[in-house]
């Protein structure tokens, strides 16, 4: 049957993960491969979760009071290297633009990574007095990172983000925009991505070239790898100092300013696809999905099938993202489509049913069958979309709460990563030998020291000395 | 006073339209300069215009069954040669990356400076059957055209805009996706921007490179220079025949598919400054203004008057995008500044207005104020926005009428455009060195072949031939 040869070409999640990865992305169409190296398309069915995000992280961004704007994609080679840290973390993974043209340029041009450098040239110009301050301006733009290796959301050469960029007159309000725009990011997972996530200040040695300190939040992916989902750094005045950021304040002295950036990306489709998805293929999250009701008529050469799938889709329509799937596939290919597709709730409304005055609902997330009257429709889809968003969120938070663990001396850490995958909560003298030494000996990196800090014992997991900070360690993505 | 300081910075577009119009884009921060030589920063008024006409075009789009995707920003040097009047018309304008991080690259990538390979070279792998067709797909992103000379908005070493590109089974669908398109650009300029375009065909000599055909709408600026708007191009099957695109139709052979593209940009925001600005500044349609409403408190010190201004907007904003000036500015210089950004309403709230229960309200298109009862406030200003939008369309129609000549021979043509500047219809015979001639004579261009064409003369206004077909003709941005 054509449902079981479209599902057979999947590889099992327990059996091989990264197989069953890139056959979601290809036969879920979200993306395809191209002819430029490292780069790929994305389709309508990876796009429109794209829209999704950008639209609902959007508007919170415009609740704390973030405005849009757009720089150049093009950073002159002098201007990259004002900030030292900061070239020396991106020189190396750059596209140069040589020749406009048919002429070569006097300077090359890079294709922006990121666009601090950009923001602070404007900010230069554009700040001059306290009433200035702060500016809170945020692009959605793509960026280039001329990586070797490279996998679809995850790791590509060009990806799809938004970078905010803020000037403030104090360290202190940088530091608070710093957290808030965190909070931001978490509150986004959790609430519309239905992924939980681990807040927390990244090591030195993680920490964003030219900041401060970075703060980040980690989910945990179904193969128990970590997964960088959004970071906010805290630049202070390094930036300003490189750039001449000044203004006037209100007592006419000339003060640099502090800044912050922020950023999620593309990437955060991959979370959604190794957080939730199953053998069967994707599962979105309702406020993401494109298509959260597919209605699939059974019989639908019956006189009436049809338009009855029509009209409970217009009935629908007002309130839910819904399409009928009136193609001429057979019904079992059309379940196994819209499975591998992800769509929350799958509808099937034929002769049968339309006699009962019923159709029969099926979640994609635990398959779950349901008989709904039609006259109660509406309500009966808008309270099931909402408890498959809620208990989406809850099952990732019970497997990645499964998937922690706590490692009180270096065996007991040694044996955890050996034996599993998954985070490791251990104790941390704050010393960079020990985490490049953790790095050297089980492939793991710190990946925050959260805020919600435990005491697990007095030494550092690694060296013994006495213990600054508890640190999640995992591998990531 | 500060409110005539600001004002007398802009030149009068009477006497100086290019200094006008730097002058507005600069006072009304819609964009501002950078290092990178011609390449702006668009920022949040400027962006604030262009989400607007986004959320409202791509909302056209999704009607129309148009659905977004992305494809890389880069195009391999082979890819680009394909089709070769496409790499003719391109090639000499690229910008051209050489390595990638530290490493020369293998193949040279141009920064895209429009998509038709890319999306050949995607469509080539993606279209296998009939049952694939047809492909209605779009991307927002930027592009790049290294120009020599550009000007803020309307010619830019990067743009942002949409790249509309489809592939069909026929040739007929190709033509009547071309067609649709074009007209949803018309009834967007119109009932959007209130900017009334002129819908025909280019000659030839105009056409895209690499276009079977290239339709466009032509809209008449307040120099009475024309500014192409947007345009729609069918390709018929030689980008198919370039890339090999085939499908297996119903009767199980080969055909290639029929391809086109269409697309609008930020110059939009150019038009909306040209079509609508006066010497106080910028001008927003309604429906493109981030601001449709600011309040102005009057004697703000005054006890209740600011709380008074926050209820209004608070009143207001579940149906108007409205904002309260609350700054420590005069009121004289908050006028003068709601006028330079184009608010379409201004509305005074002060002591005395709140103990009559009024408010006075000020057209930002007309100048003219009212006295509007609080109790109807709602009620008014969603009808006087609706009135501006209607009213600004109407005069925009009325000022390109007003500048729209006819000639009838050589002299008749050449004293027009001796005199004046405006779109001209006139007679053509079909021939490029007539196009040409005229070119060199007169420094205007053939605008397009209107779908309305009438009969003005027998003869083409150049060379006495046998006239083909009236002509559009103006000096162009």
């Amino acid at each position: 049957m054509a449902d079981k040869k479209m599902v057979e070409a999947i590889a099992s999640m327990e059996e091989d993960f990264a197989q069953w990865y890139t056959d979601v992305v290809k036969k879920a169409e979200l993306i395809d491969y191209t002819s430029v190296k490292g780069c790929m398309v994305i389709k309508p069915a990876g796009y429109a979760i794209w829209e999704l995000i950008q639209q609902q992280l959007d508007a919170r961004f415009k609740e704390a009071g973030v405005q849009n704007v757009y720089l150049p994609m093009f950073i002159p080679e002098s201007l990259l290297q004002k900030e030292k840290d900061h070239v020396e973390g991106f020189a190396p993974e750059v596209a140069w633009v040589t020749h406009g043209g048919l002429q070569p340029l006097q300077e090359r041009l890079c294709v922006r990574p990121t666009s601090e450098t950009l923001f602070c040239d404007f900010y230069k110009n554009d700040i001059h007095s306290y009433r200035d301050l702060p500016k809170v301006y945020n692009q959605w733009c793509s960026v280039v990172r001329w990586e070797k290796e490279t996998r679809p959301f995850l790791r590509s050469r060009e990806f799809l983000w938004q970078e905010g960029h803020t000037a403030h007159a104090t360290a202190q309000e940088a530091q608070e925009r710093t957290i808030q725009m965190l909070n931001v990011y978490a509150d986004f997972c959790e609430q519309v991505l239905a992924i939980p996530v681990i807040k927390g200040q990244k090591t030195d040695k993680e920490k964003f070239a030219g900041a401060v300190a970075t703060y980040t939040v980690e989910a945990l992916m179904h193969d128990g790898k970590a997964l960088q989902s959004g970071t906010s750094h805290n630049f202070g005045d390094g930036f300003a100092r490189a750039f001449e950021i000044q203004y006037a304040d209100r007592d006419n002295t000339l003060k640099y300013v502090h800044q912050t950036s922020w950023g999620m990306s593309t990437r955060l489709i991959g979370a959604i696809i190794m957080v939730h998805g199953d053998n069967e293929g994707l599962v979105l999250p309702p406020k993401v999905a494109s298509v959260q009701v597919c209605i699939v008529p059974i019989q639908q050469k019956k006189e009436g099938v049809l338009e009855k799938a029509y009209e409970l889709r217009d009935r629908l329509k007002g309130s839910f993202r819904v399409k009928v799937d009136d193609t001429d596939k057979t019904p079992g290919f059309k379940f196994a489509e819209a499975e591998m597709r992800g769509y929350p709730i799958r509808m099937e409304i034929g002769p049968k049913d339309m006699e009962a005055g019923k159709c029969v609902i099926c979640r994609r997330d635990t398959g779950e069958k349901l008989e709904v009257a039609l006259d109660q429709l509406e309500e009966k889809v808008g309270e099931l979309l909402e408890t498959i968003q809620k208990e989406m969120l809850e099952r990732a938070r019970a497997h990645r709460d499964a998937h922690t663990y706590e490692a009180r001396n270096f065996d007991e850490f040694q044996k955890i990563f050996a034996e599993k995958t998954g985070f490791v909560k251990a104790m941390w003298c704050g010393d960079q030998a020990c985490e490049d030494l953790i790095k050297e000996k089980m492939s793991v990196t710190s990946r925050c020291m959260p805020f919600a800090q435990e005491h697990l014992s007095d030494t550092c997991v690694c060296c013994g000395k006495p213990a600054k900070k508890m640190v999640y360690w995992g591998k990531a993505y």
